[in-house]
Formats: structure tokens, C-alpha cells, sequence
């Protein structure tokens, strides 16, 4: 979706100012995504607990398809990343997913469904310690985010 | 399932004896209708914002269940009530709810996908403000619990 | 806090329009305003249960201050409104303080510690249902908000 | 406080029949050891993302306190453990201070505030992954829970 930071926090930051370049050519999801799509999954790192806000502003612009009830019975998903263990992997997603509730969806996690789970821990979605963007997601947390994508589009079948 | 009060609480309350009295040819649940169940419903008053304890240590005998993989992809789904309005019905079933995620369970909640959750309000699960027993459930909370549980149903199928 | 909204969005509501002029001249809160300040009470409409992303993108300017454990130890205590009963205004509250743990914040709620409690109903901020708009903060909410931010300063002395 | 499981479920467990017996001569806390207490510190494994159902049951004990309002402006803080990562650290703590709320205490968590936090990880409150009881709280774990316990004392002074 759309970067909503403003253009001085982003140039203070040479990663995040590379992570845009690198993705400018991804084309961002809009509102209609979400009227076409049986399954929405969504993916955010914390910040303080919560989804970043460019995912909220995201979400705050839903209301006409809210309105026409547009959403209901669609499958939802989260997965997070968070800096240190325990600091919003569960919260983040928990919280998140009450947008789920809202818009009248079915919730979809993973649960401890596959032994993977057991290794990567989180029952509410994916998410995974990435120090300050200095540990890429490794062997478990790709293992899972495959478990939770696969499950999400089982359930929708 | 079980009353796990101790007698004396029991005995200090008119309507909690009463009811003891009145529900006394009740059959309880047991882990084994978990088991058989394609949907759950769970039903709570609020304890300071959290299921009452009676579920919770109905819901603690559980593990076998758990350990076994007996619960994945059930539906499952809350409703609760409280003294006085955003006194917990929302994050009652909200915080219960979290079960459902570990057992791997699928969450459906009414949304606001029937006209009746505008007047009822909560889109997470049936609520009712029941005072402190003095209110019973009105027509809005029970045509609400009807579309709760047909969804719920429907769903399931 | 600053509008982020697309100005599309806000042309296309009258009332919000409307607000933004009337409230041009209202200084906008700063992140040098949290740092002096010995308590911070945020307000929010629920947005899907959780705060507004306007709110959050503010939120999301203060990692600065969090690095340098600016806000350890200051007071925090939140309020909310939503369009129906139930439909997010505990839910908004409740996500929204995890920002506080996040700051080594200390919390403050109204909790039932006033008779004005048990008429509001909300012990973990004071909460209002506008309708949408319709129906403007009553003498309850009034009364409950003027005892919130009485217990805030209290607690912060 | 006292436990309330079934005795058939204590005797299937032979780590859980030895503590029984271990802290056999612990004394049980009371409602009164509440109401002398300034500062309130619970403590839980998870049970499915909430407190385990023995200290839902003392709490359900407290009506009387309440009622009152025995417990307003004491310091409230809580810590936990679960088997893995994510699975319960965050939600058991958060679902579980929202009691503190609702008796109108005031939430003290250890946030971010001394460095162990960024190595323990949980700024909610502390919290300990021990496999199933393999994995004694280590030396992270332990600094931690001094920190917080520390922490909580120079607040309610």
C-alpha cells in the first residue's frame, strides 16, 4: 500500500530510503483488491504493539466497502515482525484482526496445525525477530509463512 | 459445564442458589462434545473484562484435545454479557476468543452482515447489558443471538 | 495531530470539511508536546476497533523519543467514541494503551472509582456512542470525561 | 492461591504431584492479603493466550473488594511463561491486566526501561519460554523479573 511517512523520515533512514527504490516497481494493493479477493491476508511489522499506520490509513479508507458489506465472508490472515521476542509479535496480529471482525470476515490462523508451528511458536499468525532489520527471516519463519499461505487457501477452497 | 464455586459463594446468593436449583437437570458439557462438535459456541458474563472461571477451567481440561489435533478447523464463536455497557462485552469475547486461535479453530463472528448488529452494536459477538441480573435479554439481544448462531450454522455447512 | 487523510476523502464529507475549518486555528500536537508533558491522555474514534491511523501515524513519528526513553514513567490514559454501543469502544482503548507499556508508560483508567463510572459503563476510558455524528457527547460522557482527566492529574501529582 | 483441578488430573502428572507436595506449606493467598497489599503482582502460565484458570477462579473471589472499592489506586503489574516462542507471552498479560482496570488500580509494566528488557524482550511484563517445564527461567529471565519487581516497588513508593 501507500507510504504515508513523510519524505524527511525516509531520507533519514538509508534502508528504508532502498527498500523504496527497490520497490517502486511493485504495484500497490488499492481498495478494489480487496472486493475481488476471496482471502485477504495482511502483514506488518509493530510499532508499539499495534500495525504500522501506513496499514491503517490503508484500512481507514474501507468504509465504502464496509458500508456495502462488500467484505463479509471473505477468509482473513496476519503475520507480523517485531525487533525482539515478545515485543508485539502477538499483539500486533490479535489486535489487527478485530478489523476482521468489522468487516464480518471468517478468522483463519495457524494454529499449532503443522509441526512447524511448534518450532516457529506464534498460534495467531507468522511473525519473526528481525533485530532492527539486521536478521532476515530464516528456515522456520519461511517454513511457516508457507504453512500459514497454504492453510489460508485450503480453508478458502 | 461444572460450577466450580465454592458452596459458600453459592449459598450467599438467592438467584445463584436458584439457578443451581433450576438448571440442576441440565446436562453439563464435557470434552467430549467438543469432540463430536463441527461448531462451538461459548457463552460467558464477564469477570473483570475475561470469561468467567468456571469456563476457563472447563476450557483447562482441554489439553488432551489439543495435544491430539482434535479441534482443528471447528468453527467457533463467543457471546457474552455484562452489569453495564463497554464493561467487558467486547473484550470478553475478544480475550476468549484467543482459545480458538491455539486450538486452530476458525473464528466467525456476526460482523455487522444482518441489520439487527447495527441495533445490537457488537460486531465480535452477542453482548447483553443484564444490569446485575435485573435486565433480562430484550428482543434486539435475543434476534441478534438467533442471527449469531444461523451464521454460525451456516458457515459450519 | 496532522490530517493525513487524501483530501478527496475529506471533500467528499461535508462534516469533515466543516471540522477542518473550524479547527484550523487549534495548534497541532507535536512530539516535543510529549516530551514535556507529565501526562498524555490520547482521544480516538474506533476505527474497526482499533485507533484512527491519523493517531497512529503520529504515533509512529516517536521512535526518536523512544530510543532515548524520553517518556518513561509519565502518566497515560485514553478515550474513545464509536458510531454504535459495543462496537469498538473498548477495544480501541485497550489496543491503543499497549503504545504505553511500549513507553514504559505508567496507566491510569477511570476504572469504577467514581458513582459517574457505573452510568458510563467504560473502566477503561470514558467512551461515547455518537451515532455518527448525530448524537453529540451527553451529560454523562461529559461528567465521566471531566472525572478521567480529574484522576489523571491527581495520579500525575 | 488454591488449586483447583481435578485431583485425576493432578495425579496424571507426576511433575505436577511433586509441587503440589513441594509447595505444599506455601501459604495460599486470600482476598485479605489484596486488601493490605499496595502493589499487586500476578503471575501465570498461559492456557490458551489467557491466565490459567486457578487465578481466574481466586479472582473471581474478589466481588466483595469491589464492590467496595478496596483495590483502587494500588499498583498492578503481572508476568507469565508458555511452552514456546509467541504463544501466549504477550496475550496472557494484556488479557489479563485488563482485572486491574476494572478494580481501578494503576498498571506499571517494565517497558523498555533498563536494558535487560531488550534481551528479555516483553515490555507488557516478563515472561519465560520453558518448553514443557524443560527450561528453567535463565539468567535473562531472572535479571528481568528483578528488574520489574524492582521497578514496581519504586512506583508504589
Amino acid at each position: 500500500m501507500k507510504e504515508t511517512a513523510p519524505e524527511a523520515a525516509i531520507n533519514s533512514n538509508e534502508d528504508w530510503k532502498k527498500n523504496i527504490e527497490a520497490t517502486k516497481d511493485v504495484s500497490e494493493a488499492t481498495t478494489a483488491d480487496l472486493e475481488w479477493a476471496d482471502a485477504i491476508v495482511f502483514g506488518t511489522p509493530t510499532r508499539y504493539g499495534g500495525a504500522a499506520s501506513q496499514l491503517r490509513a490503508f484500512i481507514d479508507t474501507t468504509g465504502g466497502l464496509w458500508a456495502k458489506g462488500a467484505l463479509i465472508d471473505k477468509i482473513g490472515s496476519s503475520f507480523s515482525s517485531a525487533a525482539t521476542a515478545h515485543s508485539g509479535h502477538e499483539n500486533t496480529i490479535l489486535s489487527f484482526n478485530s478489523v476482521f471482525y468489522h468487516w464480518g470476515m471468517i478468522i483463519v490462523s495457524p494454529g499449532y496445525n503443522d509441526p512447524i508451528q511448534f518450532q516457529m511458536g506464534n498460534p495467531y499468525g507468522v511473525s519473526h525477530t528481525l533485530g532492527n532489520g539486521t536478521i532476515p527471516p530464516d528456515k522456520t519463519a519461511l517454513a511457516a509463512a508457507r504453512f500459514q499461505g497454504k492453510r489460508v487457501a485450503e480453508i478458502t477452497n
